[in-house]
């Protein structure tokens, strides 16, 4: 078999670290690296499969496979449906760009009928995407949940073991680079929503608009939650959550205060997980490095060899495994246990809290008796977000809502 | 695409599990279901489909692929050899089978080529061997390590949460149907090793011979042994390993004294969980269920449909990953840090333990300060087994090795 000719558009560090992994590789032959600007690189491709022209890849009748690394949703979408439409197999690593034009891509990907492959896109180490279109066939998923963004997670369990105040540790992670300058994709839980809109397509077969998902970030998150947090015997992770509720799925991304006890509690540092809950199997939890140079790189070298493998299939794509009759439905409205906390020098008093609880239906209102100084905090049953976010209306400017497994 | 046509070759637990899982999908038709015995079953396959003729199976135009889940090595082999010659594809989920004869199964594959799938093998709910196939392929495995057995899992995780003895968990066990009559091939690890064998070939390309493994059971640890693992902050699980070492495979079965911290510890019940370490990704933890009816259909069926999608192609079983220029040898003598324990009448002291270490040339004999009666361990750092082999020797009859992360 001839090798895959590879036109990889994008040549910073995840296309630097394909290059690394591939050019030994005699299944694939990289013809050539877009950039935007010639310049000297940290890897050893030579100058001469670089350029700066996208059409010298999309267009040329010597490439098999385009790999999208550039990033974005503008020029990136050209890229990926012009080499669709112009008979190659593309792989990308865009997570945003499928999120947001994912309908859009399966149309063309079908027409075209070549592989379309976005394993780095989701959680860069772990194939959940190729384990939800393989391992899940035959079996009804329930739910998935994950801690999708790294960043966020280094900061929560920075200050989980560090009492350190957000301010602080998003500073550190921006001076380690897990932060970008403008964080706001990453606290804001924008990034995690992203991947949670392709893991509830993948998972259910919603197609879904992204900004329709509810999604809240970690900004909001003090010390003294984690304060509250760890008298409870718990902490605190950004998820990303999608599950079937009824005959539509719930879809978010919240701040969860979670039992040490929980699967989800214990991955540090800027990992990733992903616990896929289904009828035969029950919960799995998958585990791995949600971003970095090499296992972003490995998963896109890993969808390559596949197609290298079997170039003229056009099923690498499987459908999500689920399709119903009638589509589901986004339940935007999710339902959880809550904790609320108010801090400041104005703060409700306990029976005060106690009362407006009351007054909104939130079931089971309870105080956390613990000596944080300057702030309360409840807990609640089980109740839907706007409950909640009806009764924090109520509250001092300085507060915050995290999800809680339901009771 | 006309539904690919199955003959099950085993009607039992897991037979019925892909019956039930399978027989309303359209991308399949099980034709015949091949039993020892024809009696009513547990799930609603019509009596027409029953068989007791493999050949019925086996030597039919009108079969496309064959799934073996009669279980042995015996005449399991047959059907599997037989089928790829009849030029059917062939799912099976025989570990014994195909641990003792992958090297001929495999060629008789490569000559068909037709699909070999054996997913259910391994870590029944675990998709490893999909994992192993497709995520790896760009990438360098150091190390593979897991729980690979439920029931030994379900027992240690009792001995720990209750302190009860060997012989009482093994009962109970036995009458909750999670170990068998005769429990030897999963507490003296004989099942474990047949899967570390399988998911040392795939990742490291060595072809063994499953009897050179070495291998130790669970049947010699005692409540003593989790006193004193308790008293060390840790926990026992029986892990399968298979790890780079130096151009060689280190390959063992053994009872492991992990550290409450170690990803593996917080296994429990009859859980699975591989940790599969490698370059470009780390070390990435994937848990499910072992075994059982739907886990073990689940892995099954996700094979069949995957040669119903592409039922022409011959290269879902990739082969392994890194076929090195000339093939790695087992390392029997693995090397290890250690816990030795003894007990009975005729204990010996502290200062004779630790002569018999120092005289065996063992390194950093420790003993462990932990008031349990009637029993005394050490620790020892990094040695090979062999040593600690020769070391043990001098003990009383009544002692266990442990095996433990590398100090």
């Amino acid at each position: 078999m001839p090798p895959l000719r590879l036109g990889i558009v994008g040549g910073g560090t995840v296309g630097g670290g394909v290059w690394e992994l591939l050019h030994k590789n005699s299944q694939v032959k990289i013809e050539k690296i877009v950039v935007r600007t010639l310049r000297k690189r940290d890897y050893s491709a030579p100058e001469s499969i670089f350029t700066t022209s996208i059409k010298e890849v999309v267009d040329s009748p010597d490439i098999d496979c385009v790999v999208e690394v550039m990033g974005g949703t503008g020029a990136a979408k050209d890229v990926v449906l012009d080499a669709l439409k112009a008979g190659k197999s593309v792989v990308t690593a865009n997570k945003a760009l499928l999120a947001e034009h994912l309908s859009e891509i399966i149309a063309a990907q079908t027409k075209a009928q070549r592989p379309l492959m976005y394993e780095a896109a989701v959680c860069g180490g772990i194939p959940i995407i190729n384990l939800l279109q393989t391992a899940y066939t035959g079996d009804t998923i329930q739910s998935v949940e994950g801690i999708l963004n790294g960043t966020t997670n280094f900061m929560l369990d920075k200050m989980d073991r560090e009492g350190a105040d957000y301010g602080a540790v998003l500073k550190e992670a921006q001076d380690l680079g897990y932060a970008e300058a403008d964080p706001t994709a990453d606290v804001e839980g924008h990034d995690a929503r992203a991947k949670i809109a392709l893991l509830a397509k993948l998972s259910f077969g919603i197609s879904l608009d992204v900004e329709s998902i509810p999604c809240q970030g970690i900004s909001q998150i003090t010390a003294a939650d984690f304060q509250f947090a760890k008298h409870m015997q718990g902490t605190i992770k950004l998820v990303g959550t999608a599950a079937q509720a009824g005959d539509n799925v719930s879809v978010y991304v919240a701040p969860v205060l979670l039992p040490l006890t929980h699967t989800l509690a214990g991955i540090g540092g800027p990992g990733n997980a992903v616990t896929v809950t289904s009828q035969n199997l029950g919960p799995c939890l998958y585990t791995g490095p949600g971003a970095g140079r090499y296992p972003t790189a490995n998963s896109i070298v890993a969808d390559i060899l596949r197609v290298a493998a079997q170039p003229t299939a056009a099923t690498y794509d499987v459908p999500a495994p689920f399709p119903k009759d009638s589509p589901a439905a986004l339940q935007a409205d999710y339902v959880a246990s809550f904790y609320v906390r108010a801090a400041g020098n104005d703060l409700p008093t306990v029976s005060t809290l106690l009362g407006w609880a009351k007054e909104m239906g939130v079931p089971e209102p309870t105080v956390v008796e613990a000596a944080v100084t300057g702030a309360v905090a409840i807990t609640t049953a089980a109740c839907t977000r706007s409950q909640i976010d009806a009764l924090v209306a109520k509250f001092p400017a300085d507060c915050t809502v995290l999800a809680m497994p339901r009771v």
